[in-house]
């Protein structure tokens, strides 16, 4: 399902490095945002409108974050606004924006001005708008990211590749949904969805100043809260799948499933330790089931004795390939290998041992490409 | 200074991947171990033999970390000291043992006990001997690392590259002086040196199993305990500096100096976030003054409003080329591109404008080498 089965008007438009799209979406809205200290002054913006439950429209630009751009970038993002309020004929409040991007330039307000007015015109809802608004918002992006849940009315567009960690780092992505729920439902939902999803990523630890996932219900029909509350964590997780898979440069991606442990932190930092490990990331990419950096990585993020298991895993029921088993190596790296040349994603799974909590972390492997592309990504 | 100056007697074997060292070196001793929970065999054992405060012998190999090896790999460990204590005539609780590699492995104990005999009969006090010492206990180092101060009568030799972070991942390094110190005196000072050292160094953010400083006092003349105490600091700094040059495959390294912070741990946990940073390393790496990404990190570490200030600098004062003062944009990256270009280090200086308070931290940049390293470095 596409966002513009939903009846969201879209479009947009993309020039060399630089994107503009827009939605017509009047509904009841909810956001969750970075965690980082310095916010993009779009996020700052967003947070202020969507504050009031409603908007009417959105507008989004890719290739300059409008981060750290003092007061300049704030009223830059208040213009955006209204340039889009003008145009969908509403309150400049009842516009959710958001930027991704170089941090630290201006934006070239007069392209936008120039582009909105074409992006506006070619507003429409073929699955052709739908891809020119996916477009539009993209950056090192080497694919679309999309998700939908027919049974709820679910349909999401996203961008996000680089720059993810636990706290959903430079991502974007934005919810459409026919439901009708109140904002604060909304929030609470999106919410527990976003922690069981974007916050268990990790790509390269980094948090970005942009994040935004916006969920607008646009009450056109009655779906149950708890039908709802299962498919829209079902999309966030397709999603968070989906932008680990386009990690920079990324080769396969894994779940680390941490269990055995004394509480859910516990098992969430161990396995955020793992997933984040440049030794094991690179190990990975060598498809070297390398036991050893697990365990090291371990070991510094939790006390633990050597009594510990790990297995590598195709993901389904009875294929776990255990090297480790209570403390003891069982010397079959070889299967273990085999796990990770044939599965484009796999498991790690690891048993502390110690209690029975568990939790997972989502990482991908760290490649020459990485290097390539965030070298020459330049300001 | 080499070793050998000092009346160490010492010699090394290295074969494929496998090395064994022996030292001899009477007298007070003080150690420094890894804080990763998981530790090696070889650490626990000289952890217990160094607690009597003297030894006189050393045993170290590379190849394998004899870590997660359970009692057989204490057991082990443990033989290694006995052969040591027979071929030095001494208990076996005055030795101190080592070990750096692959971890999850047992040691070849036969090779080790072939190979002892052949390193105690070239047990000599020429360069070439302390020569093949430094060159037996490396792994994936490109060069050998020494430092010495003369003024204190103290020689350093260490092994380090990858898996380096804060507090000190796989790294071997033993330090010897003429100095007489009681065991309790060095261990005082050896902590302080290894905290504004090897603790101050990111490479990749993994802690390993291994890690070990010795500081052996030989006890043949009086220095004055506080110009030991700063030479001391100075040989550990340039150790710490020569492995962050070795950094798996970097190219270039830096010193990050976080000034104006509210306290001591606030500017030290910054400087370590822009460091580890894998986003700021791979800039460096296209010497790219991208300081977005270090506002982007100092956000994520701290609470900071965007009055803060960022500097590329050669290290010599007067020479930063400010490119963001008090959140304003200067617009001179050309400039802060040359620094990164000309010189092998470099410093990016922050001033978050909050407070009186200042630390550092020493990173290096990530190639693509970095990964090629560690992908292919298998178990």
């Amino acid at each position: 399902m596409e966002i513009v089965d939903l009846g969201v008007l879209c479009s947009g438009i993309k020039e060399n490095k630089y994107g503009l799209a827009l939605a017509r979406c009047k509904g009841n809205v909810a956001a969750v945002f970075t965690k980082n200290s310095i916010k993009s002054a779009s996020v700052l913006v967003c947070q202020e409108n969507v504050s009031n439950g409603k908007i009417e429209g959105l507008i989004v630009n890719s290739g300059c974050a409008n981060a750290f751009t003092g007061e300049k970038g704030y009223e830059d993002a208040k213009e955006m606004c209204k340039i889009a309020a003008k145009i969908f004929n509403c309150s400049e409040k009842k516009i959710a924006i958001a930027s991704t991007g170089v941090i630290g330039k201006f934006l070239d307000m007069e392209w936008i001005r120039k582009k909105v007015k074409e992006v506006y015109h070619d507003l429409g809802k073929s699955y052709e708008h739908a891809e020119k608004f996916a477009k539009a918002i993209v950056t090192t992006d080497r694919f679309i990211k999309k998700a939908s849940s027919e049974k709820a009315s679910i349909s999401a567009v996203a961008k996000g590749a680089g720059m993810i960690a636990p706290n959903m780092a430079t991502m974007l992505c934005f919810i459409f949904t026919s439901a009708s729920f109140e904002s604060g439902e909304l929030y609470e939902m999106l919410k527990e969805a976003v922690d069981e999803s974007f916050n268990k990523l990790v790509v390269d630890g980094d948090t970005s100043t942009n994040d935004t996932v916006l969920l607008v219900a646009l009450n056109k029909e009655k779906v149950q809260k708890d039908v709802f509350c299962d498919e829209l964590k079902k999309v966030c997780k397709s999603i968070a799948y989906q932008i680990a898979k386009d990690g920079e440069g990324s080769t396969r991606t894994f779940t680390v499933k941490v269990t055995g442990a004394e509480s859910k932190e516990e098992a969430e930092r161990v396995a955020k330790a793992i997933a984040s490990s440049l030794l094991v990331k690179t190990a990975i990419f060598g498809r070297d089931p390398n036991w050893g950096r697990i365990v090291a990585a371990v070991g510094y993020s939790t006390k633990v004795d050597e009594k510990i298991s790990i297995a590598f895993s195709s993901g389904k029921s009875g294929e776990e390939v255990y090297v480790v088993v209570d403390g003891k190596i069982t010397g079959i790296e070889r299967e273990a290998k085999k796990v990770m040349e044939e599965n484009e994603h796999f498991e790690i799974v690891v048993d502390l041992n110690k209690g029975n909590c568990e939790s997972f972390a989502i990482g991908c492997d760290l490649s020459y490409d990485y290097v390539k592309i965030n070298s020459a990504y330049t300001t």
